[in-house]
């Protein structure tokens, strides 16, 4: 028996139709799924595509051992996941060596800070892999703002909120629009970033992109309340127009 | 009678089935869609939606009065665009006032260096506008590397070829992830910035990503031939993973 096939496919920001007409039927006729998420969670792509599986689908739920528990630079927590990792690889090999193709669920897009990545450097040498893109989740945001993000030769720079303050300063003065990814509970420093970058009033955040509970507003009039960690921020381009 | 919507539609990197399932439908639904061209060919975004439209559809071609005739930092550039896109913005919202909803056409993601900005500005105050967003042609660039494009911290900057050798240089130098829009006939130029930020070695360069023409290689092997105009030069980042 020849083995089955692993597609990575990307659902895009969260709401079901941005799903790509590809991932949409993928999705729909999977015999097999697998998606990451947290133990105790029902995991955000699998929440995505919710009435749209076969009833027979088989699921396999690949629960992270940690995710904020540990920080970032320890190195128990790169230890932990790559352990992590390997193990979750070894059960979809074996898997797919039983014929089944298996569809993995990929919030936004699988090669673009992506758990599927981790997944694809330990099965790509062993099995046959398909990637599906997909839509961004800044690329929700910024339709959620109403404003272009980069216009004629604007340069977009895209940062992480558990940068070091110096260092999302540092790269905010020299980009023309900025995206910032995993605000969170980083949003303090990010501000401050901003703020020494001279871009705060310029900036936008944006929390839930393309899902029922969207929320685009001007950084300045979101005060101090904790932001979802998938929330993002940005600072729109303003380069040459006719 | 009330008036119509402008949507403008994201149809992504130009393989048909990268359309997001809403964007397929609105197109499928049309009764007027709207596209930007060069005169005299068909249009790349008119090209991907072929033998998806009604056969009633109305077409509303908006062609370019010039493309790479004139520089782009030639004042006359800009006049002669800002003439035609009030042009066409006010044919649109003519058709709109009928109580046609006008599907746009747009490659890529419309907010994302997209032709469809300079319309958009000209018709919101006017009528009621929504947009979809896309797949951008950048991420099916890295798709077609078989790569991820950025892992942990990495910093991503977009840059455009058109920008100044030394731009691009010092840009490349900050950035741990790199993806060159719009190279073209800027491939010496854009190649030199690389070799000086000591990232030649590890950049790709993609053309017609998604499509059956698409060629994802090292630069390296690429040679001097000339590239199209929408080829897209990226660097990997290589940041933390377990």
């Amino acid at each position: 028996m020849s083995a089955g096939t692993i597609y990575g496919v990307g659902l895009g920001p969260g709401d079901p139709e941005l799903m790509s007409v590809r991932a949409d039927r993928l999705v729909r006729n999977a015999t097999h799924i697998a998606y990451f998420r947290k133990a105790g969670r029902p995991g955000r792509s699998r929440t995505i595509v919710e009435g749209m599986l076969r009833p027979d689908v088989v699921e396999i739920a690949m629960e992270y051992p940690v995710t904020t528990e540990i920080p970032l630079d320890d190195p128990a927590y790169a230890e932990s996941l790559a352990g992590f990792y390997e193990e979750v690889a070894e059960d979809i090999r074996k898997t797919a060596r039983t014929g089944a193709d298996i569809v993995v669920l990929c919030e936004g897009d699988p090669f673009f800070y992506g758990s599927f990545m981790h997944l694809y450097t330990r099965v790509r040498d062993h099995l046959p892999v398909q990637v599906v893109p997909a839509i961004t989740g800044m690329s929700a945001s910024w339709t959620a703002t109403g404003i272009p993000i980069t216009w004629g030769d604007d340069v977009l720079s895209v940062l992480l909120g558990t940068m070091s303050e110096e260092d999302l300063t540092r790269h905010m003065i020299a980009a023309d629009a900025i995206v910032v990814m995993k605000v969170g509970r980083n949003l303090p420093k990010v501000r401050r970033a901003l703020e020494q970058a001279g871009k705060a009033d310029r900036a936008w955040l944006v929390e839930c992109a393309s899902m029922a509970e969207e929320r685009a507003l001007p950084l300045a009039e979101a005060g101090e309340r904790a932001s979802p960690y998938f929330s993002i921020i940005l600072v729109h381009g303003q380069g040459r127009r006719p």
